[in-house]
């Protein structure tokens, strides 16, 4: 895309063209002098949750009590699992909405591993989110030294070569692991080359959806993939740490074996027999009971991704990730930022890193800005990148706009220099 | 106790003398038709839980967005695991609010076998909960044939003899892991004894607290106890499918290594190392993110428990199971009843089990009554269990009368004939 002008009049005129800009007014925004960037991390609240969440607290659990897992909890983990399907090109009897991604891909990656026992290395790359390497690091702590991990190394720290992934992969690889879209660079991979790639050595192929799920489309089923986990609670805006979900190709689901063996994971649970069978659905990767009202805001915002749909949101995406790249070129570089995401649309998720010396205390001043300032909500990734998520069932041009001029006056006026260094807890 | 008369009139005297009868007011209770004696499954709904998930809904993620993490969300598992530290006998550093049951038993069981790895015995009991044999069996499937389960068997099936009990320790044994109470015929186990029992073969103890914490008073410090785990929304009230809590002690904690390395188990998580070190904390024992919104009613639900008392909570529970099955024993073993549960109240949890070969049919008779009768709520365990669980907190004496005379017409009248005998998913 190519723009012409910083005037906010584009801005304005782009959101004008918008076709989902109605989505906007689906989410609770009562601040408009809030402009928020960090729907990569918490999506924002829909309005439509509101009476759901109501219903389920007051009626189904204050009224109906126990008689309310008959009437909808037993099923929503399917249920919400085929929203979801319908979202990545996978199949209904594919998905399940369970526990927490972590767990999930513990689940799923020590099932890939014992497939296929005769392998011994497990390839994943630097980019991941440390939370995917810890699990796989527990992993083979547990399972003993007959296991290696290999992280693919990034040449330029923005993208992976796929010369390096293809070195990588080998006969030994038992599984090959990667986050679609990486939190920090946004670096997004060709899910369908890496996965066909792996297949070529006969290894499984684990993917990471967490921060592409809902905005970046994919084919699963069409791409061969094997497997995925994802988290619900960023652009699916389920709620703050809403269950997450896990994909088992058909084919596989019945060969895999995963180590938690949950009560409802089992054939018939209310028989209550002493030992496990493991269910014949995907349901076998169940584990226990599920917290019921963190799942429930997840159907009406689901539903309203499938209606915009992830071809139209990632086309909004991209025009709005170019965009702020633009401003950003036009503005910010001159005052020292760098760019620290990849710059063809192609290779990008739906956030835009940018890299700053005080990268920390500028965030710090955009969050905790005074009127007539707009507040604006990115995220820090350390050392130094600010992190701008669009969410494009929200977020608007003006918004973009707005942020980047103020992030201009904070760094061109030093502004910055009256916040501390100190790190909050959660930054 | 001693009951002299089965007229409502005592019933009716009991409630007047009960000091713990104001704390019905806390909880949602509109259909006074409506007997519930399912607290065991999943307990009431507060009515301060109310507003508390109204504000974490419409506040903390509608407006304060990926704020609200550092203004109280990231604390949460420490500071709830801290209210139910005060009601188990541990100290505040001990206790965490996290994931499931399931898998916080996962964690545990794993760690504490690879404490001791020349042992390899890991002994429960055929009274467990299916859900943690099923999860020992996973454990045992992943870890390979080193290890092996042997359950305690049961006499009489209704208590575990100390002799079997005394007879399945041995040098061998890493693990010993029960219910504090057993989920159908509610079998109390003497905590303080089958832990130094277990303490003299060298073995670590692992409780599963779940359907005992809030209603049965505990020290595990003051005896020793080594691991626990338990649910939060039977006594504890945390709304449906709430998180879990573990108990870790102190002494124990930096020695035992987790197979789940979470992110929020790492010393220092937003440093984002590409390695994983466990925090020094109880922390360690964390995962991933937890689902937030269905937390939020642990805070004043563990309130209540805490006002009432867990020792006064325990000698109304007490009570009113005697006074169930005195109801019992003049009105429904005349009729084909048999009682499922131990007759010594020492020996005995919150619920009480009545056996009857209709039993599956009974319950649904309760559940489906249609007015002027009242619709009772108990549940079912295969396959004759009708389990009537006390919450001492709501569960008033007229209830229970009311209940054992509804059972009495439906088997005396042989209503139960017109359900059916097809069971409901969830029983």
């Amino acid at each position: 895309m190519h723009f012409i002008t910083t005037d906010l009049s584009l801005a304005r005129k782009l959101d004008a063209q918008d076709e989902l800009a109605g989505f906007r007014e689906a989410f609770v925004i009562q601040d408009q002098n809030l402009i928020y960037l960090d729907g990569n991390s918490l999506g924002r609240l829909p309005r439509k949750a509101i009476s759901t969440l109501q219903d389920g607290i007051e009626r189904q659990w204050g009224e109906r009590l126990i008689r309310a897992w008959n009437e909808g909890w037993i099923d929503a983990p399917r249920l919400l699992g085929a929203k979801i399907a319908s979202l990545i090109g996978a199949s209904d009897d594919e998905v399940l909405v369970t526990d927490a991604t972590s767990i999930n891909l513990f689940k799923l990656a020590v099932a890939a591993l014992r497939r296929h026992p005769e392998r011994r290395t497990l390839v994943s790359d630097v980019f991941n989110f440390p939370s995917d390497l810890y699990i796989f690091q527990g992993i083979l702590d547990l399972l003993g030294e007959r296991y290696r991990l290999e992280l693919i190394p990034s040449r330029d720290g923005l993208t992976i070569d796929p010369q390096d992934l293809a070195q990588a992969l080998n006969e030994d690889v038992a599984l090959l692991s990667l986050s679609h879209v990486a939190f920090k660079s946004a670096f997004l991979y060709d899910m369908q080359a890496v996965t066909a790639l792996a297949h070529q050595v006969g290894a499984l192929v684990l993917w990471d959806l967490s921060h592409s799920a809902g905005v970046v489309p994919m084919d699963l089923d069409g791409w061969g993939v094997d497997l995925a986990v994802g988290c619900t609670y960023k652009y699916l805006n389920g709620g703050p740490g809403s269950p997450a979900f896990l994909f088992v190709k058909r084919q596989l689901r019945e060969q895999l074996i995963p180590p938690l063996w949950g009560w409802f994971a089992a054939q018939s649970p209310f028989d209550f027999d002493l030992q496990f069978t493991p269910a014949p659905s995907i349901s076998r990767f169940r584990v226990g009971t599920l917290p019921v009202l963190s799942m429930l805001a997840l159907g009406p915002a689901l539903d309203l991704v499938g209606e915009a749909g992830v071809d139209r949101l990632r086309e909004k995406s991209v025009a709005q990730t170019e965009y702020l790249i633009y401003l950003a070129q036009q503005w910010l570089v001159p005052l020292g930022f760098s760019l620290g995401s990849p710059f063809q649309a192609g290779q990008r998720g739906s956030h835009v890193s940018l890299r700053h010396p005080e990268g920390y205390r500028i965030c710090r001043a955009l969050i905790e800005s005074l009127p007539p300032a707009p507040v604006v909500i990115p995220d820090f990734r350390t050392p130094d990148n600010i992190r701008l998520g669009v969410a494009p069932l929200y977020t608007t041009f003006v918004e973009i706009h707005r942020a980047l001029a103020r992030l201009r006056v904070i760094v061109a006026e030093k502004l910055y220099e009256g916040y501390p260094h100190e790190r909050l807890a959660v930054t």
